[in-house]
């Protein structure tokens, strides 16, 4: 059984493995402040263009939600997020569980739009309702879908405009990158944010994210933050030394790369055997609709997730590739695919 | 430098980064669903003599509490513990901060006494105050003693006549039971307790804590209350791939034991040097009191922390060894301080 | 200038202004251990036809909605409303700020829908999501409709199904009982849901909400709930006062009966002029639209609230009445009325 | 039976009761915004000689304590107070319960000491443990003490060297301001706090605590921090038609000197009649030890409450008068203690 299940189904990428075997009996400060985490943050720090932001390593992506929207709000402030938006469905209500609200605005493939983020605001009013103070947005969005540097700055005019902070969830932030019709750079998001972080677990690492403060506001006692909602890794080298890793170079990207590819051959090979796509999408995550004896007939070699009815005798499923995914198998999916659609 | 800091300065066991490097490229299901998990559970299962508990992996220690605290707690529900307690001063309001006072008990030698619950349970008589629910206890403690059967007996009969769960914080859980005056073992903590956890952190693991539920009461959507709190690691088989490790046969154990041995061939040293001890302890942890001239000679070559200020001219360390400290390292500290007390 | 604003712009029935003076006098235990408010749950219990249920008195809406949801739901678990619900809208995030999440399901007319109930338990299928564990309603609704036993009941069966508490937020509950179209009796409401509350605050009280609990699972230490969450008054015998004289045989239904009376005259007077409603309603709240010219003119002598613009020049506005109307007013906005829409 | 159990047994001083009879029929904006709360506001801001300062009015004291340093703290950050504290031990954890801790500094006489403030701050030195950001005081303190003008002006300035905000809780602030060792001016109390509350409940108001913001810092949407907690009164105006009462003239001053006079006409009698006192105090709040056998006798005619047993047969307890004490009752009270003591 080969699985397409997500982005996060093997270990992590040779070059991490190997300086995680590499460091092992070295000796080293707990708690992230050890040399391997300095030396990831100047990495981060040059990859970005931003000598002067802060960068905190965190071990999944819940916890950097969570931690980030509680340290910049205050307790009656709520986060604007798309409906799909993780924060809003996938995390089990942790960022209500740190006491604040998240308020869905009005999205278009998976993406907050500019109108849905200003209704909200101009309906928040006064003191008996809660007061939007950031915007959430995820890129890759859940969908697989991504922002444009367009779309991007507008939000953060919007953002300007009504006093909101603006954090991207980067959970699968490379992808997004290496998306064909991406045009933001590192540089371009630690611009146009307040905070977002580059996540690791989806691209190649065992885990991590790497949290990048840009607003000063937003800066004081991240590490107090961290610890408080239990965030905090003893051996936080574990951390630094993926992200030296990742940020070596060109492996972060490459990695995302290849995802991304295989994902596209797959999504091109659905195409040409006419079978329709709920979303189309250019990252790693593609969405084809399926007729359910096709699909079942599949489901026997290749794990997918089940996404949602399409009719009485479709469905959509969500297909992820990874760094991991072999093309060997992409190809025998693609090659057992037109054999059952025949 | 050598550093003994702390028992979380180096990676882990060659046992585990061997399973890690092995198991690296297979593919399995996130979040805990995997059989390498499936694995380590069965294990740990075996291990403490109790087919129907309930077995959960965390990363850290301050999350297992906060997570376990906040789970079997109602939200006026207060939990107990020592001055010393971890969770009193070393987790920056993490319990506070799901709600749930931390109500100090007296205790000696770093233990909670019998007299210090009662204390606090009787003060506690209305709804204008917390209501006591929980006794906390760290084993081994954090000045390195450790609890033995007939004590632990006795605070399961104060619990039980009063109400209150009994939940043991096992981050040095493995050096407690390899202690010399310790005639505790796993399966009477599983009997005694309601809910406790082995770490893995402090014991040779990357990072874990194996959560232990016995008490059918608080076994309840627990893995809700991990992922609405952040914990829940998307690559959820590497605690799974660790623990698996650890809990074969004696690894876990021996683990400790090298630990243990290396701190108390530190303290007879000290002891036959006539260097007073702040407390003489049968674990890792090991606590001499030094001139601070003699401090500060040793300090150019070993890292250890600062305890407290015993007298003007002395100072009281913590000396931590673990799974990973070398005897010659050991050996060469002892001639070291032989030839500078000299 | 005449306000229809809300039905809390006055003090207290005189009934209750009587008993206050009467009373101000003699000395009573305090935080609501006094004969008075063992008085006022008394009649409370016997006019819900249950002997059995706890009553507590609380001094606002927002406040007992709080208390009571936090006391009932797990960290994790959630509370299903309609978008207009008044948890979801004007409470400041003041359930969330007690950590948990409100999910919006799909409402007609201000009420929640059967098949949107069925809609978000179904979609909530994991730990990666929250539990949905109670229905809020409010009765009247927050745009003045009401729920008919057959509604209740249904809703009542599929909480049942799906294992979810229901609560009725009864801040209008006198109104809604003295509708023209209502079929509940107290008994009813007591018999269907697991907890409510009667509103004093909108009904002639100066302030005041009694929250019944009806399932056993409910009551436990919800006193410690109330002061936990800074809500236990400390002359809490001001509550019983209130409450013995509103539940002195028909005083809360009369008071209500009056305001409905109020508002449904004006009703009828926006219809018989051609007026367009928002909504058509049967209590004490009611939603004409009007020309922004005509608007403009009433303005200058009655103040109401601007619901929302309906058109380039037509605006939705809610008229409240309460016990405190006077028919002479009422009459008044009429005839002015009558008189600028010729 | 007469009660000397607490100063809220009774209504409202007849200045307000006078004032709610004659307004309640007037109708006003909700939550606040009426002219009554404007009136009270601006006699508060004259009488602490401050134009600038925020005022707003709560319904009770745990609910203030709870809001405030909910608004002044970040997550992590904690408060500083007595053992005795009221936020420390009567609140059912409220404060826990929006996520901070209340670390306990060492007092004398129930009032805070310096030497504690700075052990406390100096003990918390990094992210590992919460960051003390706020002093809380009670004046008068739980036991009936009160701070001179030296004693706040030394906190103030250990505030200021650590950073530290300073809250007063003055619950009993008006009998504070009445001792005989008092030297405290209202204007005092605005200059060296950076927030406090001014009690009604507790001297002569129906309920009601004025807090009074003095630190520009702590202004920023206050009302957004009342209305999420659950604390904002849909007749606001009640609280103002109170305080505009208490703050005529000298009414708030008259009401608590009559309270204390009542409680030392009681302590001089202890001392007269040689009975010990627990401590000796200058406020409305005194605790004579009692051999228990004149205890019981004193029952049967009088309430108070058990402070704490002294030894084998004696026995402290709290007694407490109030703006409405009748001084025929206190010279009975002396007279039957009298009698049974002989």
């Amino acid at each position: 059984m080969i699985s397409f299940k997500n982005d996060y189904s093997e270990g992590a990428c040779p070059e991490i493995m190997q300086a995680m075997m590499k460091t092992n009996r070295l000796q080293s400060d707990g708690y992230g402040l050890d040399p391997f985490c300095e030396g990831a943050k100047e990495r981060i720090r040059q990859k970005v263009g931003n000598a002067d932001c802060d960068v905190h390593f965190l071990v999944g992506g819940t916890q950097a939600n969570l931690t980030i929207i509680a340290s910049a709000l205050r307790p009656y402030e709520a986060v604007i997020a798309a409906e799909s938006g993780h924060i809003n469905v996938h995390e089990t209500g942790a960022i209500e569980g740190t006491g604040h609200k998240v308020i869905v605005a009005d999205s278009a493939q998976g993406k907050v739009t500019l109108e849905g983020i200003r209704k909200v605001v101009t309906a928040h009013t006064d003191e008996h309702m809660v007061k939007p103070a950031m915007v959430y947005i995820s890129n890759a969005t859940e969908i697989g879908t991504v922002y444009t540097k367009a779309e991007l700055s507008s939000i953060r005019r919007i953002c300007d405009e009504y006093g909101l902070y603006l954090f991207m969830d980067g959970a699968r932030l490379g992808s997004a990158l290496m998306a064909s019709d991406n045009d933001l750079k590192l540089s371009d998001i630690a611009e146009l944010c307040d905070i977002f972080y580059i996540g690791g677990t989806k691209n190649g690492a065992l885990f991590g994210e790497a949290v990048v403060i840009v607003n000063e506001r937003l800066k004081k006692d991240f590490r107090y933050m961290i610890k408080h909602h239990g965030g905090m890794l003893a051996k936080g080298r574990l951390l630094g030394i993926q992200f030296y890793e990742l940020m070596n170079g060109t492996v972060f990207f490459d990695l995302a790369k290849h995802a991304n590819a295989m994902a596209q051959k797959l999504q091109d090979a659905f195409l040409q055997l006419n079978c329709p796509l709920f979303v189309k999408t250019t990252t790693n995550q593609i969405f084809p609709i399926f007729d359910d004896e096709i699909l079942a007939e599949m489901d026997k070699r290749y794990a997918c997730t089940i996404w949602e009815k399409v009719s009485d005798h479709t469905t959509a499923v969500r297909i992820v590739t990874s760094w991991a995914t072999k093309e060997e198998d992409v190809d025998r999916y693609i090659d057992d695919l037109r054999r059952i659609m025949k």
